[in-house]
């Protein structure tokens, strides 16, 4: 009955380096293109609205370990390591002889991995001079978690959230002001872009697209400010195998190793932090294959599963860099689902060679499948979990109950990426049955 | 620049044992009595509504130990223990010598420390064959812990949430909906004691008064079922001990000592909880009084500040045992604060003795005051605290500035209850500027 159930890193264990993949795969990602020349962009290109230091680990195939900065790491340790557990009552739950782990990203400030990569975003933009920081942000996992790492780091943040999810979820735009943050619903009378947009459509309700092209514009037109990203771009993953790099010396505190590892899917920061560290054992062509590493993504928005890998634009208007992805198309309009953070067309450039080379594979997953999971989840764990981390505990449910019929005592590893608090009307819909598959 | 910041234990130092300071206390707490005979009462009398557990627990004042059920720490282990945290940023905004800790019951399941006591008072149900709790709650802290609880031992949970805090946040509700609990506004028409409210006050906005009533008569007319509640009476304290208990091997891991422990108080449970096992050193008269213990409450509830101690009821019918508590009077009506989890007109019994023996104290924190600390305390440590856990950091921050005046390291430590995520509306309020003193 007294078996061990969390499994945490003293501060003297916990990683000084983030791990760089591109440096050790074997087909490095293609590069990133300037839309009109077709050249490869360089640091250099990218520095213009980046911090340098990010523009540099962007392109960096060479580096395989990269130091995280001291001032990151001590904010690091203000809540890591998250807890890696084992969910025993959701095993019970599913009778399944798989043993179960998740890592608990949800504990973090702001509810969410997010906070990884906004650290040092602003550290870097802190110690290259910026003064200001601006962002995009849907639901509003990453605008919150920025608008955090901006205050600690004495920068000003704008942030241009999505009107619809601004209006549909008000409580994160509170967070962000509780943070500091100016926020605004995008499109925005702030902007060129955000002006052209409401001229010609006055009741526009806001996109990714939208957002992204004004929080661009405003890093390119203000003095000292910086646009910053939550997901997609290579460095972002970078930041976020602080994850599975903990998660790795915590499987071996339980004296374990995962026979699967399953993490959401939208851009890609949290599945790449979770997988690359454990990843990096079988990048090598003849290496063992031990882990199956599955990204779960909503089947309404199914890049990985039904798009095409080809050079496409980041955003929906097409302001941004070529790049190289599995992609629905630019202009894909994903469904209203809850899960807003896994709603974007497209998959970053690792991910994307990863796929594309077998190192890993993908699944959707419909709607009411996550939510039921999510429930189940919060029944025997006590946890309710983001509409996003639903997904990745619909995979593992369906992993799990592979064992069970088949008897294997698979261990599955997955990532909690944030909690589902703020996404409590999504919940009471899919409990009054006003929840439906698109 | 690598200092320490957050302690934690092992599970296998974590604390077996609750501690029942009713048993080292040089006066006891005075009894309770019935209110029509007023003869004291027995664990058999209390039985008829609470577990038998938890009414022998409530009268227990001969054994200093209460071992913790071993299937109470399976569940303990879950989320235990929860971070002790050197606010170092804290500390540097407000630019004081003093040494803040806090220990962070905000990352528990559900987001307070409910559940510390909601999973034995569940335990000890199922044990004796109990299949439904019931309970009231007012913003609903307890009552998502509850049905938390509840639904990991496999029994029917019905709150009754006031009315008015119901609509006001609803998101609560939804929560331990997701939980299977039943959610009833009070007053209503599911009760003897809610029809006759109705009819007499169609519109009646409910109060902790009403829904006390309409649990207890569910408890004592459902074969079966079972009363519980989240504060106030001595049994729950006890199983909050555990925050204590952990804070004290923690505080030794740090290399310090508290000289000043602080939390907010509504009935005396989280207070209670961090407080007694620390108290036990100096309880006995002449012993050393090395810590200053300070309950914070709202100015606009002040009922350790400006209450008398006299036997009162525990609810606003009057329903209840008689109880010895500091008290506004069961018929006061505490003003519409945020900080809905501190509007309740007494405190338990052992507070009060420990209050009326001079060995704590108390403050009243204005409810801006207590938003401003908050506001502060999220953007230094990330963490956003529910207004309850607000009063606790304006308290904290009076002595931290005691200690820049006079130059005094002391060492604070207090107790972060809860977490806001559900109380973002009045954040926004504050911000805006439409908060008042009441």
């Amino acid at each position: 009955m007294n078996r061990p159930k969390r499994f945490l890193l003293a501060e003297d264990e916990l990683p000084r380096q983030w791990y760089n993949i591109q440096a050790e795969m074997e087909n490095k990602p293609m590069p990133l293109l300037n839309p009109v020349t077709k050249e490869p962009l360089k640091a250099d290109d990218l520095a213009h609205i980046f911090a340098a230091e990010c523009a540099k680990q962007e392109l960096d195939q060479e580096h395989v370990w990269i130091d995280i900065p001291e001032e990151v790491f001590e904010r690091y340790k203000y809540y890591r390591s998250t807890p890696l557990v084992r969910a025993y009552a959701l095993e019970e739950a599913l009778g399944t002889p798989a043993h179960i782990y998740f890592k608990n990203e949800s504990v973090n400030p702001l509810g969410s991995h997010k906070v990884n990569s906004a650290i040092p975003q602003c550290y870097y933009c802190k110690q290259e001079g910026t003064t200001n920081v601006t962002t995009e942000t849907g639901a509003g996992q990453w605008g919150a978690a920025l608008s955090y790492a901006a205050k600690t780091f004495g920068l000003e943040c704008a942030v241009y959230q999505v009107k619809i999810s601004m209006q549909q979820k008000p409580y994160r735009s509170f967070i962000m002001r509780t943070f500091g943050a100016t926020v605004e619903g995008s499109p925005s009378m702030s902007t060129r872009a955000g002006k052209d947009i409401i001229t010609a459509e006055p009741n526009h309700p806001g996109s990714l697209g939208t957002a992204i092209s004004e929080a661009v514009e405003l890093a390119t037109t203000t003095p000292n400010c910086k646009y910053t990203l939550g997901s997609v771009m290579s460095h972002v993953s970078l930041h976020q195998t602080i994850i599975g790099l903990e998660a790795e010396k915590q499987m071996e505190k339980a004296g374990e190793y995962p026979d699967t590892i399953i993490a959401c899917f939208g851009g890609g920061s949290n599945f790449g932090g979770l997988a690359f560290p454990f990843m990096r054992h079988q990048l090598k062509s003849g290496s063992e294959k031990k882990i199956d590493f599955i990204a779960a993504e909503p089947n309404s928005c199914p890049k990985l599963t039904k798009g095409k890998f080809e050079y496409d634009f980041g955003d929906s208007a097409g302001y941004t860099p070529l790049i190289p992805m599995f992609t629905l198309g630019h202009t894909f309009k994903p469904a209203n689902i809850h899960a807003g953070g896994l709603r974007y067309h497209g998959a970053g450039p690792i991910v994307s060679q990863l796929l594309k080379d077998g190192l890993m594979r993908a699944v959707d997953i419909p709607q009411l499948e996550s939510f039921d999971a999510g429930m189940l989840f919060a029944r025997t764990e006590g946890i309710i979990p983001a509409p996003e981390s639903c997904h990745a505990i619909a995979a593992t449910i369906r992993e799990a109950m592979k064992c069970k019929e088949s008897g294997e005592e698979k261990v599955i590893l997955f990532n909690l990426s944030g909690h589902g608090l703020i996404d409590m009307t999504a919940y009471n819909q899919f409990i009054n049955g006003d929840l439906v598959n698109v």
